[in-house]
């Protein structure tokens, strides 16, 4: 079954009364999941019957060679085009995205739906429904996933060699890029996380132009972007002899991830995966974990569902999740270890093959 | 006077009966606009009286290093804290984005507002006063948008060196950005186009794997991000010998760009500048010319306004535009020339700096 035959399917017959017949969608990753096609002009409109990749003269040519399960329709006014595709399938309720309409495109469309009589519902059924098909990749999606991680790593085994006390954590950042830009990577996941010494402690900190100095524990959080899926992980790695304190922070960052990574088995809600690495780090550094466990991860970095204490989903097999617990001692130094996992019947296959003792450069 | 009291001096007493005393600001580059600061949560609130930036725990330390004007508020939950700006300052009325509110966070803000009766508007009055007071540059902001053309420049005389019959057209995209990125910008402005060829007839073309062939015209579109701001530029160069149509297309490109620049001037609207470069061309090339000539930049890549065929903005001194004609052959080649100009009363200035005739590698 194609994607938008699955999001035909799992449409629900009437929302309060108005009949769902189709479903318009407008944000980069739900129209690039629904159609196999990206660019910056693009709408997916899905009926029961056919389903639309709506886009304009500039990405058409693009649109007729990539395109597989869709028309492809290049518009000159879009609202005109919904218009005809609405009338032809006599669609009189129309999904539409909650999370990323904005207003202005919002009325737009609740004009075009008003053109032809149809209703517009923009409760959250739309978002829903695509967040929870894109959640359980295909094994398809895992093997670009798996690209992707795989220029990750190879990054990481490179970076080890090129660390030393003359390079920058702007250095090691470009490096990173760099590295996974030349292997493949069409673009990187996020802006590549490199901090060192008493930075590490802003576990969303900018690389400075700090240099890396004896003692440092270093934290790199970075991925690669491979037709469109994304890899994150993140290794602190120490530079130079580093003492007892920091010492005792990694194994404690290390066993709170390899616990929460024991907890990962399809059917466990999402929150005791959390719970499995928070109690660890709460027992010897109560406060010093300040965000969730993991997030989803496809395409884009950060999906639904995530381990956090409040996600109460259950895993599914083909979930890919990362898990990646930290501690952060304000002023002083952090650690974080992370992962992405698939989840299976069993348990979870790791995806992430780097080694995770902690290494001293 | 600050940016937020400009914001503030420049919203509307009233609208429809409601009094306007507040204004939410949601969006990236208008919250950093605001704020100067950035980060994946951040929320900008400006009254009559003060301006705040709220963000999460994780930005509170950079926000309280880097935030000069507004006072930084750490938010544990944002509605919460927008709640009590609101009553503090005893607001009625809050403006609220349309282009880039979505439905669920304007849900949010309208629930915010009743808690406190406090009416949101979104018609589209707080986009307009933004886009018009970000359209025209400080001297401050002028000197960024230099300091990321000079990369910019930077790169093009370095590609020179670089392009022969080995590279792709993605050794060569890759090659700029690493060039860019090493001189110090902090991001590239947009995804690299640099097409060869056949592909150039492609304006927003992808860089493939394909070489660079003797008798090419090979076109780079690029540009840099220095503290937030952007530049864009665009070159086609030859490599190798060119037959007399490319240097005809390339001349009469040319031409249109010329024409457009010197069309600039305060307070001529913006599409007589745009039919100044498509006059030149639609004389030899009728339809060869498919986009418009030109578009604001600063925080944003696109801004507003643009020499579009439907503009009728007049151009304000400090407004930086770029001017960039093409001509695209299907299946064959096309060359667009691309500069951004600074308005000034009397004309414009460049803020491009490398040469346009047509080089020969």
């Amino acid at each position: 079954m194609t994607r938008w035959e699955m999001l035909a399917q799992a449409m629900p017959r009437e929302i309060d009364g108005v009949p769902i017949d189709a479903a318009v969608i407008t944000s980069e990753e739900n129209c690039r999941y629904i159609s196999g096609f990206h660019a910056s002009a693009r709408v997916a409109v899905v009926t029961r019957e056919a389903a639309y990749l709506l886009t304009d003269f500039r990405y058409g040519e693009a649109a007729r060679m990539q395109v597989k399960d869709c028309k492809v329709v290049v518009y000159r006014k879009l609202s005109k085009s919904i218009e005809e595709i609405l009338r032809r399938h006599d669609i009189r309720g129309v999904l539409l995205e909650r999370e990323k309409l904005t207003l202005a495109q919002a009325e737009m469309y609740r004009n075009v739906c008003g053109q032809w009589n149809a209703l517009p519902v923009t409760d959250a059924t739309l978002d829903t429904l695509l967040r929870e098909l894109r959640a359980v990749k295909t094994e398809a999606e895992i093997r670009e996933i798996q690209a992707a991680q795989a220029i990750t790593d190879a990054a990481f085994s490179h970076i080890l060699q090129y660390i030393d006390g003359t390079r920058s954590e702007r250095d090691i950042a470009l490096e990173l890029e760099f590295f996974m830009r030349r292997q493949g990577a069409e673009k990187i996941a996020f802006d590549t996380i490199v901090v060192s010494g008493a930075n590490g402690s802003m576990c969303h900190g900018v690389p400075s132009d700090k240099k890396i100095q004896k003692g440092d524990l270093i934290t790199m959080d970075f991925g690669a972007v491979v037709n469109g899926y994304h890899s994150d992980m993140t290794r602190t790695v120490a530079y130079g002899q580093v003492n007892e304190e920091q010492q005792a922070v990694y194994r404690t960052v290390l066993q709170a991830q390899l616990a929460a990574i024991e907890a990962v088995r399809a059917g466990v809600p999402c929150n005791e995966v959390d719970r499995a690495a928070r109690e660890v780090i709460d027992r010897c550094y109560p406060g010093a974990f300040g965000h969730t466990t993991g997030h989803g991860v496809g395409l884009e970095i950060h999906e639904w569902p995530c381990f956090a204490p409040s996600c109460q989903t259950p895993t599914k097999p083909g979930m890919v999740i990362t898990v990646e617990p930290g501690i952060y001692l304000e002023g002083r130094f952090g650690v974080r270890i992370e992962d992405m996992v698939l989840v299976t019947e069993n348990g979870c296959e790791n995806l992430t093959r780097s080694a995770k003792e902690l290494l001293v450069l």
